[in-house]
This record gives C-alpha cells, sequence and structure tokens, in this order.
C-alpha cells in the first residue's frame, strides 16, 4: 500500500469551488439541501476561513445552517509556494468519526464528505466562540473541564493498547499513516525550527532578540526538544487530534465542541493533552497583557489555573476509570493480575503509568509554548496585545516556564507543581521590563 | 487500506504444493530451471522443513541447487486448529528484500516469490548448519560476531527515524502492519502465557514445577513483562527481524546467514538484540548438559561469553558509526548540534541513546529466555540434554540469570555485568540439584 495513493490526493476531479459552484453542489444532496430549507438561490453563503490551511464557508437557509470546510491543494497562510496534500480531509474526516463515536457531542457532527473535492461538511456551532478569543476576553467555561477531560480521556484510552487488540491498534496505525505531511509540519514548527535559524521564525523584537538567541544555544534544550521529536515520530500509543490549541475548541457556557482534527495520526497521548495544557498556560500568561487596570483579571487568572489543574486531574481520574472498567485491549492483560494482591499491584502500575504520561504532557506543553513566540504560527493570546513591550514580557514569563518545564520535567511531579511555577513567573520582570 | 486484504491472504489460487506440482511450477520459472540445470525429472526433490510454521523443500539439479519455502495456512507444529494467514510470506518476501539491500551478502538470495502461493524460491545454503545445532556441538564461529553485529546495526539503523524521513518511516510501519497475526503469537507466547495458566505451557517437571509456579505469581515480573510487550507493541523504532533467535542463523566458519524473517515488523530494536543475546546466554548455561566429562566445555564458554560480549559492542560501534555518518533521517537533526559544542552534545546524547537500548536489549533477551523454558515453544539447547534433572538445573540457572535481568534491569550497565552474572549463575546449584 502506498501512502502516496492516498483517497484525495488525485488532483484530476478537485476543483476549488466557488460560491455558485458550492450552491449547486450542496443543492444535489438531499439531506442537506432539506436541512437548509427553501430554495437554494435563497441560500446565503460567506467564506470565512481565518485558519492557516482551508476555505471554510457558512450556508445559511430557511431552515438551518452548516458549515463548509474545503482542503486547498497548499497552505493558505503562505499560497501556492507551500503545497499540501489534500488527502488531510480524509484524515480529517475520518478522525471526526471515530472522535464522534468516542466521545459523543464534542465535536461537530458530519452531514457529508467529499474525498475527491476534499471537503465536509457539518453542523453549524452557534453561538459557539473559539476558545481562544473567549479567553482573551476573560471568559469563563463552566462546562469546559468536564468535557475537554472527557474527550482526551476516551479518545486516548479507547485509541490505544489497553482498548484495543494489537491488530486492531495496527490498523488504526497504518490508516493514519498516509497524513504523513501534516505530521511535518508539526515536526519542522514545533520540534526544530525555533530551535535554530529558519527563514520563517519570528518574535517580539529586540526584546526577545537575546532570549530567541539564548534558545538556538541552549544544547541542553535541543537534547530536550530532540527526545520530544522522536517521541512524537516513533511512539503511536493513540490516535491524537494532533492540533488541540484554544483554536480547535469552540465554546459557549453550556457546550465544548472540538473541531479541526487534520492532524490526527497515531501518536504520543500527552502531545494532545500537552496541547490543551500548553495553551492554557499561555492564557494566563497572557493575561496580563489584556488588563486595562492591574489585577482586574485576578479572579480570571485564578480561574484559569484551577482550570489547568482540573484538566489534568479530570483527564487522570477518567481515564484510569476507564482503564478499570474498559481494558479489554492487549497491554496489560488482567490475567496477569489476578485475586487481591494483583489488582493492587496493577493498581499501583496504573499510577506508575500516569506518572510517566504526565511527564511526556509536561514536556509536549513546553514546546507547544515555544514554537508559539519563537517559531512561524503566533497565537492571538500575545498577538493581541498591541503594546509590544507588554507583550514581549508576557511572552519572556511564559518561555523562561516553558524552558524550566522542559529541562527540569521530573520536578514538575503533579500539575500543582505546574501551575505554582507559573504563578511564581506571572510576577517575573525580565531585564528589558 | 484493510489489513485483512493483504497480499497471499487471498486463498482461492493458493494450493499446498507436492513434490510433482512443484516439479511443474520450477520448471516453468526459466530463470529457477536454468540454475537447476538438466530436465526437471532429474532433479530431487524433498521436503525438510523442520520449523514450526512451513514446508521447505530442497532441489537438487545438474548445476544447481536451491531452497523452496511455502507458508501452509495453519501453524505446522500444533496442525489445522491453529490457522495462520499466508500473508506471512509477503512480508517474510519483503523483509528479505530489505535486508539484503541493507545488509548484503548476510541474508540468503531470493530467486522468485509468489504471493499467491506463499511461496519463496532462495538460493540453498551449503554447507550451513543451524547455528544452534552448531553451538550445542561445541563449535566455534568466527565469522559470527562481525556478521551479526553488522546485520544488527544496518538493518536496524538504516530503518529508523535516524536514517529515514518521517514520511517514509510511516509508510514502511504501514507495510508491515498487515502482519499482525505473526506479531500477536510473541505477544501472546513471549510476553503473557509464561507468566499464567495456559493450556500450552510445558516445562521440565517436577523440578521446575516451583519455580514456574513462583513466575506465575510473580508481580513484579508481572509488570516488567507487561512494560515489555507494550513496548514491543507501540514502539516502531526499526524494521525487526523478529524471531532472531540462534535457530533463525546459519552458518559456516566463513559465513553468517540469517533467515526466516517472517516476524519481520516495526518494532523496538531492543527485541533484535536481545533475541541474539539471550539465545546465547541460554547456549552458554545449556553448555553444562552438553559435557561428558565436567570442564571439558570450559575454553568454549568461554568463547560463548567473549561472544555475547563482542555482539553488543560490535553491534554498538557499528550503530554509532553509522549515525555519525549516515544520519539523513528526521530524527535528531544536525542543525540542532552544530559547531564543536553540538558535536559534542550530541555525541553525548548518543551514548545517552545506546544505553537506553542497552536497558531494552537485556529485558527482552531475559524475556526470550523465559518463554523457551516455561512457555510453549522450547529450544534444543535445553530439549537435547536428555538427562532431565541436568537439563532442570541448567534451565533453574537460565530462569534465575532472566529473572534478574527482568527485574534489575537497571542495574546491567554494561554487557559485561552480564555475563559476570551469567557466570555467576553457571555455578550455582539449584535447591532440587
Amino acid at each position: 500500500m502506498n501512502l502516496q495513493a492516498q483517497p484525495g490526493s488525485g488532483a484530476s476531479q478537485y476543483r476549488i469551488l466557488r460560491e455558485t459552484d458550492l450552491r449547486d453542489y450542496l443543492a444535489a444532496l438531499p439531506a442537506v439541501a432539506s436541512r437548509l430549507g427553501g430554495t437554494p438561490a435563497s441560500w446565503s453563503i460567506s467564506e470565512v476561513g481565518d485558519g492557516n490551511l482551508n476555505l471554510v464557508f457558512i450556508v445559511k437557509g430557511a431552515s438551518g445552517s452548516i458549515a463548509v470546510k474545503q482542503a486547498l491543494p497548499y497552505v493558505r497562510l503562505v499560497g501556492e509556494s507551500w503545497p499540501l496534500p489534500l488527502s488531510r480531509a480524509h484524515f480529517e474526516h475520518m478522525a471526526l468519526v471515530h472522535q464522534a463515536r468516542l466521545a459523543p457531542k464534542l465535536v461537530p457532527a458530519v452531514l457529508h464528505h467529499d474525498d475527491t473535492l476534499a471537503l465536509t461538511a457539518m453542523e453549524l456551532l452557534e453561538p459557539h466562540i473559539i476558545m481562544r478569543k473567549g479567553l482573551i476576553e476573560g471568559a469563563r467555561y463552566p462546562r469546559f473541564v468536564d468535557d475537554i477531560s472527557t474527550f482526551l480521556a476516551r479518545t486516548l484510552f479507547f485509541t490505544s493498547d489497553l482498548a484495543l487488540s494489537a491488530a486492531e491498534k495496527k490498523q488504526g496505525i497504518a490508516d493514519f499513516a498516509g497524513n504523513h505531511a501534516l505530521c511535518k509540519i508539526t515536526e519542522d514548527l514545533i520540534f526544530t525550527d525555533p530551535y535554530r535559524i529558519a527563514e520563517q521564525n519570528r518574535w517580539t523584537a529586540p526584546y526577545l532578540d537575546a532570549t530567541a538567541a539564548a534558545f538556538r544555544d541552549d544544547l541542553d534544550l535541543h537534547v530536550a526538544i530532540s527526545r520530544l521529536k522522536l517521541k512524537f515520530m516513533a511512539s503511536p500509543e493513540a490516535l491524537l487530534h494532533g492540533d488541540l490549541h484554544t483554536g480547535s475548541i469552540m465554546v459557549t457556557e453550556t457546550d465544548t465542541q472540538v473541531i479541526d482534527p487534520e492532524f490526527a495520526f497515531y501518536g504520543p497521548m500527552g502531545f494532545d493533552i500537552g496541547a490543551v495544557v500548553g495553551n492554557l498556560l499561555m492564557a494566563y500568561l497572557a493575561s496580563a497583557g489584556h488588563e486595562r487596570t492591574p489585577g482586574e483579571r485576578a479572579s480570571f487568572e485564578a480561574w484559569l489555573l484551577e482550570t489547568i489543574e482540573d484538566v489534568w486531574t479530570g483527564f487522570s481520574q477518567r481515564f484510569l476509570a476507564l482503564w478499570r472498567s474498559e481494558a479489554k485491549g492487549d497491554g496489560y492483560p488482567v490475567s496477569l493480575f489476578a485475586g487481591e494482591a494483583g489488582a493492587a499491584r496493577l493498581e499501583a502500575e496504573r499510577q506508575a503509568y500516569m506518572a510517566r504520561l504526565f511527564q511526556d504532557t509536561v514536556g509536549f506543553a513546553a514546546a507547544k509554548t515555544i514554537r508559539r513566540i519563537l517559531g512561524l504560527a503566533h497565537n492571538i493570546d500575545f498577538e493581541w496585545i498591541t503594546d509590544e513591550k507588554q507583550r514581549a514580557i508576557c511572552e519572556a514569563r511564559s518561555l523562561k516556564l516553558a524552558r524550566t518545564m522542559m529541562l527540569d520535567t521530573p520536578s514538575f511531579t503533579t500539575i500543582g507543581a505546574v501551575t505554582a511555577a507559573a504563578r511564581e513567573v506571572r510576577g517575573w520582570q525580565p531585564d528589558f521590563a
């Protein structure tokens, strides 16, 4: 089987849809047309994609609304000079189907998928907003902890060796192996470029010039990031979302939806959990940059730290509960842990397993932070801080925390140790401040 | 891509070849027929398979000889009640092709392969014998250390993230993912059954009854073997042979050939290296059972221990040399280790990598030993010791060593520590002795 010949990569039938094409295309889909209601001519269609890679259309009809996502054969952010396989839409759709089964109601419902056009029609999430934007505004989301820890625990557990037979697991790994071009983006932009001279790197100059140079010269850091990169490439523990930052989560006060799993592949669980933790840590350390008066966001920031703690704790409890009740996989066979003593020993090993997973989580959270400050793709938590010096202060604090988390990972044995370190660095003033 | 639909698993065209069928089949292959020479009627054909799984024919003609291996749709050792996919012949052939490219002259040349018949014709290895038989006789093989450490270093390095791009690596993993039925045999027979009641287990009773029971009750051991099993299932570091014991190696004084890679898949490197080390340790501890007079094999045994040390050392040196000169993969990018200080730091990390790999090797060597004494498939190193009590003494020593290697793995930081422990346990007398 040749991974180059994935569905969706046959460009012959593919065309980029304009508004008119899309209207005709959707009109020919009875289920979609009836959901929208009214005549196709009455549908409003607008392209709203603000991500880095794809076209996104919102289509509204008399009785309903949908979102349509179409992959472009290149990186939208950069243009045709950076080609990217259409097959990512195939993998995204496959991931959405798995996630809907494993974590019901936490991902948008798929209404239609077309591998040739690299197109997926989904329910429109309304009145949801991108979580990152809400956090910048200081909004709190009471459902978030339960929902994201459920999403993480269920999608990771049920695609791991603890739940699957080795044959099912190998089939899953093979099914997603063709998504290597998206993995390569992560390998370059997260695990390599921020630590070396790379044309696409940028940072808040001149304030962070010295820090960026220090990161490029820090060989201990280079060993640590290289070990994480190797783990990312060669530890297919579970089916990952692969890009689980707060821009891939849409929220209301009462609902949480995980979107955009086009980076999905079998990788180390800590990469997904670390993405959530790292992005919440950045939201926390960016918060000072969004204050109008000192301390006005103190209680929001306290909520964020509590949320970080509860995400790990909630994930860990749910994952362990699944392991105790749903362990049908080939890993850690229960027949080797019979009787009361066996059960106790297995429970101790479960705790040890979670401790190792927490170490991975800390390392990957740090990697996700550093790439957003010294690499190509930044996030609006920092970018929307218009005072550049203030932005650099927030970023320098995040880099200081991330560096410690990556180099002294074993010293972080609890999530409380992580939030304590974040709280401490929140009060640190960099030299240029 | 459905792994069930691998080439070779379509049973419709498959038929088990008898001598006459095979003669007609080979006669229709010009390259094979001309190699054999003479008329097809003049060829001598004999079925000689003494392995657990397949038919093996030796075909001799006027000018040349070949070996023909055909997979049966079940485990030969057990019969039709234990079905096994024919597709294993497809994976074995693919592995042979890779190994021939990566480690020239160390695997038999393939003359013809037929996925439908699950059949491969190869050069006949003459006057080679199975290394295990030679070791039982006390024979020494001067080429073995250089050849096997070259085979290990080159096949493992060039299929790892140190030599391949992440995309090439994922393609390789997917190519072999369908060989899960063979992996499952290993998962069950090596990593699970010897540690629990299983119908197929056997051991030298009554001498080892108490030890077998103790292994079934030893929860620390069950945790250790479960961690190794998880690593076997979820650490695709490189393309493994997958069954690299001394029965899969054919030797003369001047040549070494690795055969039978039907268990090939992407797994942890330490599994292959540990297979070699573990089987040499068993040859060493079985040697006392083949003495006619005490001490008569002392110098052979000293050679075996030296060989064990040299296999690891030779492998390690070759692997490191390849890493220094041929590191074209996505792992540990050299751009992160520029300049003299960078080169020194990367070299230190290489040593740390080898230290971790050595730990895996020690653990897997122990696992390979225990399964041969308490599980289904035993080896003739021990089986050919006709005095059962003497055999049990040799086996008990091996189990004692393996248990220590599996539970106290970190205490074995050098291969010298392993051979020292083996030497010590050689002098130990079990209670029943």
